[in-house]
């Protein structure tokens, strides 16, 4: 309790280090080739016990989602859009050969683990509890096969504005000497390993004075992937303003916010269009002011401006003042704040672990 | 005790399935950015207690390293070269950002290890005891960054020939759906993540008939990758036998099975080029008996023979006898298993832990 309003009062004081700390409960689901899901259970989250041979420890067999539940004001709290990030997390699980849930009964379970943990929901402008679903395979065996048993659990992260710097916008850089991801790999799962390739790099980056890294296809066509760990866009000049965002060719996550603006931009009056883009049309782009702004988006941060992109040692800027941005925000964040329903947030809601689910066989495909 | 002779009856009648069982003691460390290494205790093997927010789980922030210790009939079990993994340990560790360990004072554990693990190692003809160093990033924090806490734990699992299958050689599917490895990407460093990506299609090639995979760059170029999780070595026909292998482009683990037979291959006659081999190349070869042979090379098979490989519905197969592949076997064995020294074969010697580390600290840099 006193842990909680110590880091309710950090939130609303911007200096909490986003993700450094989680409530004092999880979601804890447990699942066997022969036995299937067992039903969930909400329990502490201050330690997993697991045998030193199991699967992720060693062969990065691990998948996650990231979604927020926000404050209502007036009503348990909503979740963002948690179809897709259950989609997506079965999307990553069957790549992995990892067990995947049935999109139902996990909702209901997501639901009710938030309506059990609504007090840790921040209330202070632009925070939310962040919610982590995490599968990982548990086998002790240290053959590289399959898991013939798997942990599914969910932890909860209250936070506030992403990054603490604000809107000045990130300063990029574009260096094709890493690539995240590749056609024929992995790039759009959400799978630890996609993760842990990028950390050295970012923090050779920051080293070097920048924020984020605008990951390239390779050193020759030099196609645009994600930025940092958010997906692209560019906005063109034009009669009306037109979003180029890289489709999703394999290399690229299906971002939940990328998809939202998707759905929302032809309602703004914006045009938005997936497909290739590469990195010297965005820099020419820049230059002649066709590509007027470009930001990131994702969970975390919503929507993150880019101030400029350094290639070959010559930095470019980005000229425009953000509008689209900022329109994109604001619509977002009046649908994640609003206090009216909105179809795409879903309420908290109690959940009867004994009848909600059974533990049933879940048949398991590979991809 | 009993669980033991178990293990070791079940090895010598070729029923243990390969990394099964480990034994009943680890070696482990802990890292902190602020204290650096503790010193390294041998503890029970059977529990890991972790935050569900270590990195770990979300990050894939883990690498790991495979020797093996063979018995020496009459002395201390010995280790095949771990100098070389400690020296892969220490690249795949900076690439993910954790920390690296002094190679002169891991290797004194190492051997410390396997001195006070020496009954575990089976007696059997073809039998080692695998040890397998599992570095993992451990801070509970689920920001993706640097970790400034990470736990290093070494493992120990008896075993006896990989492939219960024997000699016969594997049959192999080409198939650039689904590629492991690419330019600027890790797939030369020992990490989870890429080993997680191979799990679903190593079992869908196993439900269409195949053993293994042999993984290829892309569609277009068809460049040949590793077998399964082997390196490959292709033997081409002349005066005197001619060995293949692909180059270490940074697609390509660098094997140690791998870099001890390009030692040992000019002392026996055998001309060995690390170079770029394309799968047409290979196909050719082996319709037109240019390519005699070929099969992979690993820690924990030595040498798999290559009976087939498919591509495109259509199985080639190769023709020769597979008498390069059993010499090197042979040599490999004959140093393995030899009573006589070998500067190779570093044997076990028991170490103390109070004087041989002292907590110091270490400095990380990155890649």
């Amino acid at each position: 309790m006193a842990q909680r309003k110590e880091i309710f009062a950090r939130i609303a004081q911007g200096k909490l280090e986003w993700g450094s700390r989680i409530s004092d409960k999880m979601l804890s689901m447990n699942w066997t080739r022969s036995a299937g899901w067992t039903a969930p259970r909400i329990v502490p989250s201050d330690k997993l016990t697991l045998s030193p041979a199991a699967m992720v420890f060693h062969y990065g067999m691990a998948v996650f989602e990231g979604l927020k539940a926000y404050p209502s004001h007036s009503g348990p709290p909503r979740l963002f859009r948690p179809d897709l990030n259950i989609a997506r997390l079965n999307a990553s699980a069957k790549r992995m050969a990892l067990p995947t849930v049935d999109p139902t009964t996990f909702m209901s379970a997501l639901r009710g683990f938030v309506h059990a943990q609504a007090e840790w929901v921040p209330q202070s402008p632009g925070s939310s509890l962040y919610i982590r679903p995490t599968l990982i395979g548990t086998d002790p065996k240290i053959g590289v096969r399959h898991s013939d048993s798997a942990l599914l659990y969910v932890l909860a992260a209250p936070g506030g504005s992403f990054f603490s710097s604000g809107y000045d916008g990130v300063r990029l850089v574009a260096d094709p000497t890493f690539v995240r991801s590749w056609p024929g790999g992995v790039g759009h799962y959400k799978t630890g390993g996609n993760y842990a390739l990028t950390i050295a790099p970012a923090k050779q980056a920051q080293d070097r004075g920048f924020d984020q890294i605008l990951w390239l296809s390779d050193k020759k066509e030099r196609k645009v992937g994600e930025v940092g760990m958010m997906n692209a866009m560019f906005v063109f000049d034009g009669p009306s303003p037109h979003i180029v965002t890289p489709r999703l060719d394999g290399t690229i996550l299906p971002g939940i916010t990328r998809q939202s603006i998707i759905d929302l931009a032809p309602g703004l009056g914006i045009e938005i269009e997936e497909r290739d883009i590469w990195l010297d049309e965005v820099l020419q782009g820049l230059r002649d002011g066709t590509i007027t702004e470009a930001f990131g988006t994702g969970t975390a941060a919503v929507i993150t401006p880019i101030r400029s992109i350094t290639y070959d040692g010559v930095e470019t800027f980005v000229k425009g003042n953000g509008e689209i941005g900022k329109l994109l925000r604001k619509t977002l964040n009046d649908i994640f704040y609003s206090k009216q329903p909105h179809p795409w947030m879903i309420p908290a809601a109690p959940f009867d672990t004994k009848t909600s689910f059974s533990e049933r066989k879940v048949s398991v495909s590979y991809a």
